[in-house]
């Protein structure tokens, strides 16, 4: 049984973290934290892993109480720059013992999406992005789908792969969606979806499509558990990302 | 078994035609004419049904001649306004028997794909199309997919349908696709593809796919047979679309 | 403003259809009646249009005060047969004015894809469904995906259409689907789906795809309103299905 | 320049190789060799690498010629077991130089289905296999559909994942497919349709999808030419299968 910690555990993801962790096998939540709660409640606990979904302006606070105290980290909180991740390496020189992982997507789909796509794209001729959500997301292109371009982009690059070939020179605007580093990306808004990402690829004879279909915010949970199974065990004190953790 | 003549017969979509109506049951093949060849062998032959794929520039002197030698036609030539339409109708009144049906597009996919997308779209919150062809295609998006969009928002305005929501405030040029009379159209370009369509309509938690693959000419010939063997039964003298041959 | 009342209200359609009156532009909720309150809180309320959700038991007893009240009704409760159908019939004629709906699927991407369906089966050589849903379901195929394949095998009898062609010879048990009047459906069950149905039409050259995608039950609130908005003025007494007020 | 010779030149693939090689940048097609052909043209010729798509028969024999005589080998040839890869090991033991490739598949879509459908299986509740095929293939499911399955469910025995969830207890004959050692695949068989594979990974809230359409057997040229530009690089004297080619 693994005792874990939650930070942030009244706040809209933390409070999915704290169900994902008392329906997992092998997991007991032993400590649900917010604003206003000591820190040392975790520690009172027992708590050998706590999960941090709580706020860029206290995140930093909370890892280095839980480096010093031997705990390890599971984190989804934003903003962590290299000046940051250099800091967090030093508590952890300091008082070795505690792993740490920070993740800045949990959500195993949308991860593998984009390590698959980049591997691919080196080997067809044209890669194009065609991302699906509901009619109130503000920004088009998604976030992961410029994500997604950019990784192809660099992996294209990085392979000496050509431009997508294109012939058109008739278009009305917009018609070849928009371009995010060499990479066409268009974005559907429809009433009834919800997060959907198509990344498409194709050569001589053939396609190959990798889809990835997010029906709610459920889904970052089964990665965050993976992150709490498996960060006592990770090989170096601080991981960035969850794709080792996936074998990618 | 219905003796059939082809105009046109040695160009690309012709010999497509020949060899569709030789394949088929209850046709059989008895005039094969192009260019150079007298329009009287094929009532020498005893043609009852002619296929014109020709030219704008000789299809009227080729339909002229078949309505007044009670020959019934099925024309796939493009370039009919109202005006030859007209001069068409005249003809078949004053030397009526043979009946003729005018069609832009017989393949029967897009054709169907078009007139669900029409008779769907007023009953659902958004409509977008997304064309996806081979990177060879000179516009974007495709013909078929700015008509399908025309067809779309003619059919909404008419049943009182608003705009499909779209809280976009955010965009990189070009990823929310081109406007087509209120429809956004993606045009997708990969090698490997060849002709392809998706109609995508969605309302509060459902979504309502139309797709149409065409690999290759081929495709419409099932819909230039239908016209032989249906043309001679049709109500009126001069029928244009084959929506009426598929019950629409 | 239609003035419109919920039989079964509690229920759990009933209670959805409560709030999409509710939220309907040009409804209005006057009465949400259930097992123990009196029917002429209805007539009290002054509705024009009942929605009955309720039970096969108790619905021909609200149908009878409906007809006899002169109170529009669009029924969703299941368990109508030619009998009960007959009996309604002879209701409406005693006392004439108040129009009946009853419909066995509201869901407005459900009809239009089982209609469409059966309106392209004959015009291509294969008709295959492939239906996914959450692993969950009891029954494999779902009701909807026999009926689609009932509905399809009927069209291409109608029309002369052949068995799809299927050169199988060596099979592993299953991998060629359920065989519903001669139409083969397979069953997808799949963590993290809901409720979705793919019909794919082919024939030379060409695939045709419908796909219909519903997320949850408030899928079948547009048909329900559609039901309520169109009921008075349908023109007969009785309508079964709402494929009519969809054009189709 | 990579200076290439063809063996089987005048069969289906052979044929198909030749033209590739003489299509791609940086290729020479210097020999093309067939029954009755002599291999030492091979030689004369100053071939660097021989592609060999001929016959299990006479494959060996045209092997230990390439060994002997230091041309590397990218082969397609099927009918390879553990004795015949332990007898080109030895060959390679006595004459060492020449590098020896032997794909199973040289489909970089199909490979990258595999490895990717794989390696992702592990974190999904769920795996199903959909294969679509024209209606003139005789063996449901498809040899790459088992070979898949079988890829999917080793890599979950091997991370211990438990079966796919499935509360079918009323089934149709066959809806539920075939199963491939605990993987369910079905095959679906569809006029217009050549070669297609998805296969569909679920969790709570969340689908993946992985979908490979090939239109043509052009489409293995790709890995071929990958194998004739790298075989002379690659790490060991003897490699099995493009995926390490692929960065897989």
């Amino acid at each position: 049984m693994i005792r874990v910690g939650v930070l942030g555990a009244r706040g809209r993801m933390g409070a999915e973290v704290c169900r994902a962790v008392e329906a997992a096998d092998g997991l007991e939540l032993v400590a649900a934290i917010d604003q206003g709660d000591a820190l040392d409640e975790l520690t009172k606990a027992g708590a050998e892993v706590a999960v941090d979904f709580t706020h860029p302006d206290v995140v930093m606070d909370n890892l280095r109480f839980l480096v010093e105290n031997g705990v390890h980290a599971v984190v989804g909180t934003t903003g962590f720059d290299a000046s940051r991740l250099e800091t967090v390496r030093s508590w952890q020189a300091a008082t070795p013992g505690a792993k740490v992982l920070i993740a800045p997507n949990f959500g195993i789909g949308a991860v593998l999406m984009m390590n698959f796509a980049a591997k691919a794209a080196p080997f067809f001729e044209s890669v194009e992005i065609v991302e699906l959500h509901h009619p109130n997301k503000a920004d088009a292109p998604s976030g992961t789908a410029r994500r997604t371009a950019e990784l192809v982009a660099a992996a294209r690059a990085e392979a000496g792969a050509g431009a997508s070939p294109d012939a058109t020179s008739q278009e009305i605007p917009g018609a070849r969606g928009a371009d995010v580093e060499g990479v066409r990306v268009h974005a559907v808004r429809l009433s009834g979806l919800i997060a959907h990402q198509e990344v498409l690829l194709g050569g001589h004879g053939e396609t190959f499509t990798i889809r990835h279909d997010s029906m709610n915010r459920e889904s970052f949970m089964p990665g965050v558990v993976l992150g709490v199974r498996r960060v006592a065990d990770l090989p170096g004190p601080l991981t960035v990302g969850i794709e080792s953790l996936l074998g990618l």
